[in-house]
């Protein structure tokens, strides 16, 4: 049983850092989806303070040996790409 | 080898948990020490900061089952408590 339990601890840490990530990345959908109302202007705080919390868990998920840094650097950069593309297209509206 | 690894996990995650809670002690024994000085005025900001940092990494320990609710809670009270001396301390300089 305790082999299953090491995999299920990486699996898990792998899975909910996944999921933490789809929570901030449906964030920026609806701030894409919504271009043409007022921007809330706290939407840019909100994202980096949900970005900090995530890169927190993705170090200490590494510190921990849970997942590899380049999985947890793959996780972060592809919300960075979003969030430019986000950035980009709210300053050409 | 295998049951010891479980358990490895739980016990790094404490310790980092501590370790990381220990800094943020130091942060606020810093400005305790320093109440005469000119109080940075950003040191609320970056300890704000550094306590939801750490409060992602207690709450994704906690789902990932490596430490208990309460446990991690300990954690966080007993820095907050020590945030209000430090900010009782200030506010009466």
């Amino acid at each position: 049983m305790a082999a299953e339990m090491i995999i299920d601890h990486k699996e898990k840490a792998n899975a909910l850092l996944k999921a933490d990530a789809d929570k901030i990345l449906k964030l920026i959908k609806v701030q894409m989806d919504n271009l043409t109302m007022p921007q809330c202007p706290l939407y840019e705080e909100v994202l980096d303070t949900q970005m900090f919390g995530l890169s927190r868990e993705i170090d200490f998920a590494v510190r921990l040996g849970l997942i590899e840094e380049k999985d947890g650097k793959a996780i972060l950069d592809k919300l960075e790409k979003e969030l430019s593309i986000l950035h980009e297209a709210s300053v050409r509206k």
